[in-house]
């Protein structure tokens, strides 16, 4: 066994190599195996076609693990068994205990053609898959682990997460890693990076992905002492909030806050146009604790739905501290629930000026007990991360008003750029 | 040249074998290969890695068109320039006026590290890159036309419509395809496949792209007359505004549709909970045409913002053809704006009846010369589906309400499940 266990992910689909779909195994399997500290060398989509049968044969060669997606269907281009067995130079034998699984689970409705699916290469070893026809297979071709997976991702997932990650490390003598999950807002993908760089003591490990409203962070490696030590540091390097455990999206935290709370929200809108209103309609049940809102586009439909003063909007323009606050405080007298934010901002790419440029967000929270404060933030200058940075700062304003006002300080250094 | 021709994508990256990012250049490409005629046997993602230069090789062997994307960047690890010349059997040069290029965008700032950027393999051709430091190369190497783009989609995208998609139908004696793109809204995948075959004489192809409101149609093959009628019949098919001509989101419809007016729109959302509104606000502009909205997500706030009779509401519930259309009214006598479009529906999972099912939607316009109509849909019974549905649907009904009134008789068509 060498020290880097090399591996190769190869995705069968014709309609993966015509562009009709996207390939998302890649991505996910070498995630997965890059935290169990295996060296993805090839990620690979072909045709399903008999002609790739040599590939397998030459993966299998030049790697310790190889993993197959999809040609396991009933269809006569469904490939994968053959190449297996190909490869290893073994028969293909009918497998009585599969198909009496695949009859059982379908009854009558199991076709002739389904039969080619309870074929096995010899010595190769069964995973079975409650969510499809497509069982799982793995087994070893000379020094190589050799796991065959279903093609459709809801099937795949779930097989590589509670039976084929197990039979790798197993195989491959490694251990499962022990993650624990964080979500990261309003911090630069680069400053972040930079962060983990010098929070980093040589053992723990990290990986970030991409959401569109936050980033999520799997913090990997050592003790679970020393992961959560990793966190901490890195909460107190960007301030409480910017940093949460758990992988959450924004609007969730505030549905947790104000539940916790038994709080009511209203929303005032202006640059987000209805935003954030949107993200916390996602969530199922919200609507005990969020009223409703008002998207006030235009400077009339800010005096008219939220009673902002047209002498405010002369003399501090609508993208200004004072428009911000009178917007919270109208939306919470007419609702009259417990908490309000608004939101006024210049989200470009018309509208900008020297003193007020493109990305200049107000941000007010209003509660009943008469409370109120508005901060201003510069969110960069494009549209739509503009607009999407103004309403994961909103919501997570009202998460801190919430739960914990007196951490409100820390907010002036929140900053995207 | 055989018959066939085929092609492999190879994409260099260590971000994409980690996991950490996904390629999206297999599926950009191999959809463009594959609508000339091209076909894709093989897309690749592996390290950015001197290991793997003879992997190109073997690409180049084995194929008519190779494709590389990545690696040309200033770092050590970059290393397709290498890879190339090792493949061709030919040094690299330094090219002065490339270097000229370089020095002269980005003047003292161009990094001594950026001369690699100025070599290329004898014999390959330059295409330049207006939007970054990395330039695309094409040459041949033997019977196989090797072409080489820079790593970034929003470099990578345009320098292959621009440029090396003509380099390939050149050198490959193909042509071009010319297609007519078209949106298809509210329509399952499975139907629009079932209607493409059924409308396809042989001769014209079809390709489709999912986006989350909408499927965007590429119709090519034949002669422009046989793509359009292609069109015209499966717009005769599902009837006049779920299949529109050009590759067009519902907002952006919408938006073209008040500016042909010079009407300005009010929203009034409760299952959306601002979506409709965060959705046109995505448009730079909008706000000559959109007043902004409500979103009344409890009853109290239906009654409070847009003067929805309590009677009304615990006389025909909250979804109902009778609270929608107070709900439309009632935002368009506040906004004092052209037209008004209302929501309400029942989004799920919690909160359907036998009578009112998750996925029960009702949706109202209202005009300033007085007309008003309700719609009722069923919407399917998955909530985030529910809601974008829900919002496709209210655009959709205000762009018919404003340039083709006299279709209205047509939505009763329109089901989704």
């Amino acid at each position: 066994m060498p020290e880097t266990i090399r591996a190769a992910i190869l995705s069968l689909g014709t309609e993966i190599t015509n562009g009709i779909i996207n390939d998302t195994h890649g991505r996910f399997l070498s995630a997965e195996l890059s935290a169990m500290g295996i060296r993805v060398e090839r990620i690979c989509q072909m045709r399903d076609d008999p002609e790739n049968i040599p590939v397998v044969r030459e993966l299998v060669g030049n790697h310790e693990l190889v993993i197959i997606t999809g040609g396991l269907g009933p269809t006569s281009d469904d490939m994968t068994r053959e190449a297996i067995a190909e490869a290893a130079g073994v028969p293909l034998r009918f497998d009585e205990e599969l198909w009496g699984l695949l009859t059982g689970r379908y009854r009558l409705s199991v076709a002739e053609a389904n039969r080619k699916q309870a074929f096995v290469p010899e010595g190769f070893h069964v995973v079975p898959n409650p969510l499809g026809s497509a069982p799982g297979l793995w087994g070893h071709i000379e020094g190589c682990l050799l796991c065959a997976l279903p093609g459709p991702p809801r099937e795949l997932e779930p097989m590589f997460v509670q039976s084929i990650r197990e039979v790798i490390a197993e195989q491959l003598h490694l251990s499962i890693p022990e993650e624990i999950e964080a979500s990261s807002f309003l911090i630069p993908e680069a400053m972040l990076e930079d962060a983990c760089q010098r929070s980093a003591d040589g053992v723990v490990s990290w990986r970030t992905r991409f959401q569109p409203y936050r980033i999520s962070l799997y913090i990997g490696g050592g003790e679970r002492e020393q992961q959560e030590s990793f966190l901490r540091s890195l909460q107190e390097h960007f301030g409480y909030g910017l940093i949460q455990p758990g992988n959450i999206e924004p609007a969730r935290i505030v549905f947790e806050a104000l539940r916790e709370k038994g709080w009511r929200l209203t929303t005032a809108e202006s640059c987000t146009g209805g935003l954030i209103g949107s993200l916390l309609t996602e969530i199922p049940g919200v609507s005990s604790y969020f009223w409703g809102g008002f998207v006030t586009y235009d400077n009339q439909a800010k005096e008219r739905e939220l009673g902002v003063k047209r002498t405010t909007l002369e003399h501090y323009g609508a993208v200004s501290e004072e428009t911000a606050l009178e917007m919270a405080v109208g939306a919470l007298q007419r609702s009259e629930t417990d908490i309000a934010v608004a939101v006024t901002g210049v989200a470009g790419p018309e509208g900008g000026t020297a003193e007020k440029p493109v990305g200049i967000v107000w941000i007010a929270v209003a509660c009943s007990d008469g409370q109120k404060m508005a901060w201003r933030f510069d969110f960069g200058n494009r549209r739509n991360a503009v607009r999407r940075r103004t309403a994961v700062a909103a919501l997570l304003l009202v998460d801190l008003m919430a739960r914990e006002p007196n951490r409100l300080d820390m907010v002036k250094h929140w900053h995207y750029s």
